[in-house]
């Protein structure tokens, strides 16, 4: 299983117990490549507000070792202490981003091991908490990978496929989701155009997604968000592949905003939409999309493009990092166990029975 | 009639018949306020190419003060000859954008009066040929205004009313079309927020339009163009209301890019969606939207951002400056003779019979 080529790291545990997580700082690419060093939960939390590391499945991993940072100093405490401050840090961690639920999971699943623990010593929890996080990162890329021999299928050979944000090797530990279906399709010898785009206000399109898909040799075309409708009803797209923020249990999709307006046009023109993304990115506690949070940043980040205003000084903006998309728009999911379609509640719980995975051609 | 205070001018000719055209630099909005002077043709085909003049009609009368200027220098010649610059002016101009169909109706118009003068010099075809773009400057203003009051009952008290591009005072000689029906809203009294697309990749929305609205006393709210789509879902939007750059005879609109997806979204949620036009954006010589040319611009649109690179070096892009919207999802053409409702070829063919006009409650 290799790496896609070209790119750097994008988060990494660097040396042992000691050691400290090293990102690769998102906001400046795709002009300069600088990695981050985060030596505390704050310093993870910050490059997480910050959009330093983001992606559901990169911000996770991210958390869970801000976890293992955060609780670092407190190893010599008796364990009763110590896991106070795993309590502490989790929250703090978790309410750094709201609508990616892979972030909550992955601190509440290093926090559980800590629980689960049945070492005697603050110290040998804490160490079993950074084997778990060590873990998450492993999983992670074995996922996408996963994700990308699933679903490498749906993508046509000729033609174009669209894609919206970075749902890419940048956004998870390794491949992506959306993307790893593009990298896997590709090194099956399959060829096709990818059309990218943009994806204002953070413009993760233009930057990210369109940097690591032509460092990894891809064909990529970038367009701004609102050609998509026309780009579709030209009938150059023949698929549209994009991530996933939160899923809830009936497939409802939170992801990017704009996500939303892809998918009507998709319908409108019988362009099939698939999303992509690991069991985590699903929240089974939410009955429909309804119930997802959704993340409202600030309105300099409408107001502003690489420092330069682009209109009147202090106007008011609507800037929702997310939008959610309905099920029914959703031709199918794709996930390291199996592809869901059709979307609804019944055949979201098979991806969590083991046994019904299987039939879904998964594992 | 007055002006929306608080604007400049967008195109003015300065002086008598050695005068010159004065238009307002937009691409240097809202940043700074400065007048650009056109003493030739060329200088006015610039001025449009590089959108320092845009907006359909205010393209059509700057287009035939150009062609004015363009064949000023010829006024001592013999009227065959004159006409020939006419005819050779004339073709030029009309080629330096493909889209807006008002640019070579105002053009072939101020010829045409050149055509049917029955003075005996060229120096006088001349004057009634800056007589005819006068006329068109007074007329374009009027049939704005007319707009507005026309279709001010359809922007709803209260609520949101969403815009796209700038279809206002800043693209016509006044008052807009689309907005032009805020601001008699306005004036009658209704209270309205009003939600601006930034408009990629010229930020029209967020450069020209909330400066105008903003100059007028509007409440004034900045989206990225990819979350109309969230905002129109959340029940934010009571009613959609552009501008168009050419019609066809069935009532299908091109527009600035990104408007078919927003019809499309405004369809799914049953929010009403009009076209504000005067009757000069419509090609009746094309039956349907297919056959209308879409002009494709520069890459560099889209990779920078106020000069700014937004993405890697030399990437493909695709940039259509318009796309066209299906008169099935249209629905209303607001034009300065009534409203076409449903739009469909047997009703936009009643706005050209002036008995039927009287009908439809316009003039």
């Amino acid at each position: 299983m290799k790496k896609p080529q070209g790119l750097p790291h994008t988060l990494k545990w660097q040396g042992d117990a000691d050691g400290y997580l090293e990102l690769l700082d998102q906001t400046l690419l795709p002009h300069e490549v600088r990695m981050r060093v985060c030596k505390s939960a704050e310093e993870v939390s910050n490059a997480i507000r910050e959009l330093c590391v983001r992606g559901a499945p990169a911000i996770g991993v991210a958390a869970a070792y801000g976890l293992c940072l955060g609780t670092r100093p407190f190893r010599e405490a008796p364990p009763a202490r110590f896991m106070e401050h795993v309590q502490t840090v989790s929250d703090f961690l978790i309410s750094s981003r709201p609508t990616a639920v892979n972030l909550a999971w992955a601190v509440r699943r290093a926090a559980e091991q800590a629980r689960r623990s049945d070492e005697e010593t603050s110290a040998r929890i804490w160490s079993a908490m950074l084997e778990e996080a060590h873990r998450m990162a492993r999983e992670d890329a074995e996922a996408c990978r996963k994700i990308g021999e699933t679903g490498a299928e749906l993508i046509p050979d000729g033609g174009g496929v669209l894609t919206h944000c970075n749902a890419g090797a940048l956004a998870t530990v390794a491949y992506g989701t959306a993307l790893s279906l593009l990298y896997v399709a590709h090194e099956r010898g399959k060829r096709f155009r990818v059309f990218v785009d943009e994806t204002r206000p953070l413009l993760q399109g233009a930057r990210l997604t369109a940097y690591e898909l032509d460092a990894c040799g891809l064909d990529v075309t970038l367009l701004c968000d609102s050609a998509a409708a026309s780009l579709i009803a030209r009938g150059m797209v023949q698929a549209i592949v994009v991530g996933a923020d939160r899923i809830a249990a009936n497939g409802d999709t939170a992801n990017k905003i704009g996500t939303y307006g892809l998918a009507l046009a998709a319908s409108q023109h019988d362009v099939p939409f698939y999303v992509a993304a690991p069991r985590s990115t699903f929240d089974r506690s939410l009955r429909d999309g309804s119930a997802i949070p959704i993340e409202e940043r600030g309105a300099d980040e409408v107001r502003r493009v690489g420092g330069v205003s682009i209109t009147i000084d202090g106007i008011g903006c609507y800037n929702p990092s997310f939008d959610v998309t309905p099920a029914g728009l959703i031709s199918g999911i794709v996930t390291e166990v199996g592809i869901i379609r059709p979307v609804n509640e019944s055949e979201v719980r098979k991806i969590f029975d083991l046994s019904a995975c299987k039939a879904l051609g998964g594992i």
